[in-house]
């Protein structure tokens, strides 16, 4: 599966993935107040309200970026009818060719593990047939409960050719409270150990060059990032962080390799609620999908000038 | 929250949650190709078979413990269908008047744990309209991002009377990979570090002598229990890994407090799936809600007789 998002990556010149995380702030009053009109104030509104805009996003922005990102805590707080958004989410990006990476962060002891993996990369059996669930082509994993909470998800990828993403540093202010612990044992912090680890997982689910076992590390820590780049040379790192939350085109370097690959940088508010901003507040609420154009052309040149090898 | 819970356990004498983790090969074959025959090879019928097979259990054991822990990988498996089966048992519970602990181990930078806050314990606002969400009254939070990862979840406790357990020291084999290393700066490892966090977040959200912010312990790992109920002494502790998993009864002593209050133990297979042992093979397969009845009464014993002070 890393070989089909290098080769989007490639062919876009767009090492960029868009965060689908839509809140309702985000979405234009006009398109909630008609969901509302019709199904009331309920879930099922929102639901639809959140579809409807994304939908106009992917449109807007699937021809510049090989993938899109849906973080589905954004989903789920709309309980099943947010749920069944997302999965139309999915659904209607892989429509449009694009490589769909599920932000679900899931991770458990071995038996529950191996069920999440089947609910976002697998099929599940029903009787004699094999049915898929959530169908995403990857997906982020917490590695807090070691290896017997990883191993199924690398199983999955290698039965369906899938990726996983595996929480390395993330780029929240307190991801060091327990990320950046130094270890006794060894002269490396906690995210080292975790690294040292993806990279021996990596081995297991060889994809071309890189491995279907990557790695998230946020752009707001790029020094941990020029470490980690080492540690885990045949990991893609998605790289959260940048824009809303304060990483820029320069912290985004040492996260590429020498040829500018290696990297997928990840920006969510910063495009899809483009418009709210003042630097694109000319495309107004009824030019949110054309802002959100705007703001991938802009991160794209950003990412080119400022970030990727000459 | 907490204090609500501490009445149950009081209550019906059992420290007990059972957890609703069905399989489909749990599930009598009876009930299965009943809903297979409804509803076809479909995930529609295996979610219609799990509820099933759950309310007969939650009838059979409901008077005798005080709350249940359904899985939601089980259900997030069968996808919008097993949602909204889990959705439903979480609602049948609650109308049997048993505490919900939602083992979602959800955790993430701070404004999406807020969303998985909201949707596991709050409520979302659409429109004017307040609406519960997926509405557990406990749920299990995993911490590797620190403390902007956790907060969301402490004020979702505080405004809407709910709890949760952060995971800590994890039942499964290799939860030792990162949870066991041992810190530079401070003679203890990192499961202690969390408990220290753990400690501390705990004095947020105080219900009577304990905190509404609890913590998961594995019952495999009774030594590193009894340490960490030390660092943690305002903690619940939630102790998976009892039964199916290799804890004993004697495994448990740790866990308690001297006047038996402290530690709420899990078994999920063992108690669901008793009827396929050979214990409880003699209730057959039609008896397999009286084979968990008889499990819950015999586990009672077995923490009664085994872990709790005298």
């Amino acid at each position: 599966m890393i070989s089909r998002l290098v080769d989007g990556i490639r062919k876009k010149e767009a090492p960029i993935v868009v965060g689908l995380d839509p809140m309702l702030s985000y979405i234009p009053k006009k398109i909630t107040d008609r969901a509302i009109a019709e199904k009331g104030e309920s879930l099922e509104a929102a639901a639809d309200a959140i579809l409807e805009y994304n939908k106009a996003i992917v449109d807007a922005v699937y021809e510049l970026v090989p993938a899109v990102k849906p973080q589905i805590a954004m989903y789920e707080q709309f309980g099943l009818p947010g749920l069944m958004a997302f999965s139309e989410t999915v659904r209607y990006c892989k429509e449009k060719g694009l490589i769909v990476i599920a932000d679900v962060k899931r991770g458990d002891i071995g038996s529950t593990s191996k069920a999440y993996a089947t609910a976002h990369l697998g099929k599940i059996t029903v009787g004699t047939k094999e049915i898929p669930v959530f169908d995403e082509d990857f997906c982020t994993v917490n590695p807090y409960l070691g290896s017997d909470g990883i191993t199924p998800f690398i199983e999955a990828c290698n039965e369906y050719d899938r990726g996983i993403f595996i929480l390395v540093k993330t780029s929240n202010p307190s991801s060091g409270e327990f990320q950046d612990r130094v270890l006794h044992d060894q002269d490396a912090t906690l995210y080292e150990a975790v690294g040292i680890k993806v990279n021996e997982w990596a081995k297991l689910s060889m994809d071309g060059t890189y491995s279907n076992i990557g790695a998230v590390v946020g752009a707001t820590y790029p020094k941990m990032g020029e470490i980690l780049r080492k540690i885990m040379p045949k990991s893609y790192i998605l790289v959260p962080g940048y824009g809303a939350q304060g990483g820029t085109g320069k912290d985004l370097k040492p996260f590429f390799d020498k040829d500018g690959l290696g990297a997928i940088i990840n920006s969510s508010r910063g495009i899809i609620a483009a418009y709210k901003s003042e630097k694109y507040a000319k495309f107004g609420d009824d030019g949110f999908a054309d802002a959100a154009r705007a703001a991938v052309l802009d991160m794209k040149e950003d990412i080119r000038v400022n970030a990727l090898p000459k």
